[in-house]
């Protein structure tokens, strides 16, 4: 038996990401579970942001931000960046954060050096739904540390290397991603 | 050291749903992991399409569709169903994939009855973005299972009932949600 709850705004799962604009010594850094790849013509993402975000309001100034996936030994981090919204007086968070920034190699923002995968991104499209702002940005570049590559030449990332968060709504839970299941383009060969 | 690899349109890691849209005894049914939630005022979704999509004409015709989250013992009818693109002359997918579909309450699109959770959805926009639609859609409805809620009176779900699957781009697995980390809205707050 199913049961309807309503117009519930949750999918499972979602990603985690720290999103980053701004200028390099006190960035707007902010954790995104709203966001995912919508098109590759070009490659182009979209996110979600409530308004009232501090970090938005550095993406306007700047048409640009950064992507960063965490991994899971991060979570205290990124749930501070979850919880901490607004710009509060005196207040640096990268510092309380203890992360570390470098400036992006195409965009007018900061990239975070502690999170293994990074995109560039620049803002192509502004969509306002409520109090959230929806952002359509182009991916300009992206970048991993070569340790969680499979290997040296590929542009292929181990899931088992990154270790990426996972984000769980209503039940308010990070978790990591766990075992491969199947291969894709290849497990339903048997049904065409 | 980290390296530089391109525009990748990847980001880690992604949902895994069926879209499916369209009259009930032939249904257009299609693998999805371009899609997140980005807004709560109405809550909205955003979904990334090809335009060769044939789910896509449906949605284009109704104007509605559902998002069906599969569990990952589905993993071979989740794969074909991403691998099965277009309109084959005498192929019903629905019949090859064994699955069956009810009617939604409030849109005018098949609920796929094997996934434990389910949306209902209305597009809201449509923005084209080179050889792909994005469509952002008000979710008018959910249903759950009552075995995977966490228990009778909540909306919670419980990711070890689902068991719903990943999508890793780049490295094409299917994976499954792995084990909680922290809880979100705590787990920073010592920084705070």
């Amino acid at each position: 038996m199913k049961r309807a709850l309503g117009p519930l705004e949750r999918i499972f799962p979602m990603p985690c990401a720290l999103v980053a604009a701004g200028p390099m010594e006190d960035p707007g850094i902010c954790t995104v579970a709203w966001i995912n790849v919508v098109a590759s013509t070009p490659p182009t993402i979209a996110i979600g942001l409530r308004e009232i975000r501090n970090t938005l309001r550095h993406i306007e100034n700047t048409g640009s931000f950064t992507v960063n996936i965490p991994s899971a030994e991060m979570v205290d981090v990124v749930d501070y960046f979850g919880i901490a919204t607004g710009n509060k007086d005196g207040v640096n968070k990268l510092e309380v954060s203890g992360l570390h920034v470098s400036p992006a190699s195409m965009v007018a923002a900061p990239l975070i050096d502690e999170c293994p995968y990074n995109l560039e991104c620049v803002v192509s499209q502004t969509i306002e739904v409520g109090a959230y702002t929806i952002l359509l940005a182009e991916i300009m570049e992206s970048h991993a540390s070569e340790s969680i590559l499979i290997d040296a030449d590929s542009d292929v990332v181990s899931m088992d290397a990154l270790n990426p968060l996972v984000y769980i709504p209503g039940a308010r839970e990070y978790r990591t991603v766990g075992p491969k299941v199947a291969d894709a383009y290849s497990a339903g060969k048997g049904l065409v």
